[in-house]
């Protein structure tokens, strides 16, 4: 490709030769006022010293009303409320949105470099990711062709610089579980995500936070993890039964896992919520579907995708966003799966 | 529009004045062989007395590699079942996709006039609606614009000449009928959708066939019709509920209003499948979310979706499909839902 034969340090190298943060390098190499003369005169040597050299836009950038969305897969409710998100807040702002998803194009949860080849033949405005993460090789692609993107909702944080919009996890993690302390459940299990994905871990610092915050002890024996498919749910679901002191209550950090909970137990005979209260986490629209219906915490995942839009649009006018991350609001939406402990 | 400008008849007009099929006539204007002698002098005829102009095709068409779907909501699962269909058809042909939805763009259910605007400027290969049906005006545009199109699912059988790609809804009737009739029931009841759709009479029709072969009456106050939404599908089932002899089991003639039935009988006490037997139709992940799992009868829409690309695509090649209606076998999918009748 030639576009792609740039040379020299990007942005996010001078920014940390410098010490200092990608939006504050942006401005300096800008040229705008609003940066102290130490600061400037640091960035300013940094980027004679490594040779930067401003790049143009990507040619197509901006030209064709395009906006690209890249989803692990179509077929999941998860992704129907995050397009609608995204195609409510494009078209809003006069963009329409190209789709893009499905292990053809997107190996081992990032998108193939044909994909790539192909967004460069055709040109876009800028693009939205909703995947677990890139490849260092794909974050450096886009800043090279200077493409504008943000990651929606991404499973591991990004690099310096890259703008993301999530959901509130620790908070939600919190409100789960003080929902469970205060309907006078002590034995609280929770069930996470990848144990190293933020996302996951985020929700489990919440567990063990409002835990310690109520004088109740955490046990490491009701802390497991799964990857947010229905079967680890399953899985993990049976070993928290088969503890010599099951709990009374499990906060499971997916509703697809919580589903995979609810089969677990009604295998075990183990009746939701009169023998144990069941907290999910995303409000997908199978939580409401559920029997019981499943009390869960809601995460806004189509207002996170306009949020992600409207930053996006922000860049292809030439914004660096100040707050690279951007998180909004949980809270937890009662349904029948929760009650107070027997006896 | 300037491109709007086209005068004279269209292909269908010339069809209709020459008592022939739309690819008939087709073939005759793109001199094809296979016509006998006295259908092409008819042809002949009609176009000269009518003044048929060959229109160019619509500049963009073939040269930009994007496909438009148009779908009613991105925030359903039935929209993500045909998304996934599209998307990956579409790849393996080497198109991308352009996706628009939602109330701003489609009003009443058919796409508003900006959106064709923004078509013309914009540029496409070819549509695939799912949307229930189109008005005359927009079946006029499209085929002045000389741009492929197909229909997915459509609730009203479209112009003829239109493509439409569904499920064969005859003969799922028939299958959940059959299934029930097999368990023993005869007091069987079925709630439609939309009573003046074709898809959702011909699934009655099979009701009634099935019914029929079996020798069993077809009771009148057994049929309802409602919207295919959950909350018809509740209200429905409460009137069959408080008849003097209520069912043993309902066809229910799409998940949603299944789901809502599930709704009413939990209400009233009648417990899935021991006091009643319900069926649905799609298969739609809430199926087999639901509890009792959903039996249904499965739509193949994902294969129905990758159907209309292949169709679109050939039409792009300029070939004028032979048969305009192509209807993908249902399958009965059998779940929770369904017993044989108490006593």
């Amino acid at each position: 490709m030639a576009q792609a034969a740039a040379t020299g340090p990007t942005l996010a190298v001078i920014a940390r030769e410098a010490g200092v943060s990608v939006p504050t390098a942006s401005k300096v190499v800008n040229g705008r006022e609003d940066v102290a003369p130490e600061t400037r005169r640091r960035v300013s040597e940094a980027l004679e010293r490594l040779g930067y050299v401003r790049r143009p836009r990507f040619d197509a950038v901006r030209s064709n009303g395009l906006v690209d969305v890249v989803v692990h897969s179509l077929a999941t409710s998860w992704s129907g409320a995050v397009l609608h998100g995204v195609e409510e807040a494009a078209h809003e702002a006069g963009f329409e949105i190209v789709v893009s998803a499905g292990l053809t194009r997107v190996r081992g949860g990032r998108p193939e470099r044909g994909w790539f080849d192909r967004l460069c033949a055709r040109g876009t405005s800028g693009v939205l990711f909703n995947l677990a993460e890139l490849s260092p090789t794909q974050y450096t692609w886009l800043e090279q062709h200077r493409i504008p993107y943000v990651m929606i909702d991404p499973a591991v944080d990004p690099p310096p610089g890259v703008p993301s919009v999530g959901a509130s996890n620790w908070a939600g993690g919190v409100s789960a579980t003080e929902h469970l302390l205060a309907l006078g459940h002590q034995r609280i299990a929770a069930i996470g995500g990848f144990r190293r994905k933020v996302c996951s871990s985020a929700r489990i610092a919440g567990y063990r936070s409002a835990l310690a915050a109520a004088g109740v002890r955490v046990r490491t024996e009701y802390i497991r993890y799964g990857n947010f498919s229905p079967d680890l749910g399953y899985l993990r679901t049976l070993e928290l039964l088969d503890l010599p002191e099951p709990p009374t209550a499990v906060f499971v950090c997916s509703d697809p896992m919580a589903l995979g909970a609810f089969r677990a137990l009604a295998e075990r005979g183990v009746r939701v919520p009169d023998d144990i209260s069941v907290v999910g986490f995303d409000d997908l629209p199978e939580a409401g579907w559920a029997n019981p219906g499943l009390t869960t915490v809601r995460q806004p995942l189509s207002e996170m995708a306009a949020t992600a839009v409207r930053t996006l649009i922000r860049m292809m006018d030439g914004e660096v966003p100040e707050s690279t991350r951007t998180e909004l609001s949980t809270r937890l939406v009662e349904r029948a799966s929760t009650a107070p402990p027997k006896g």
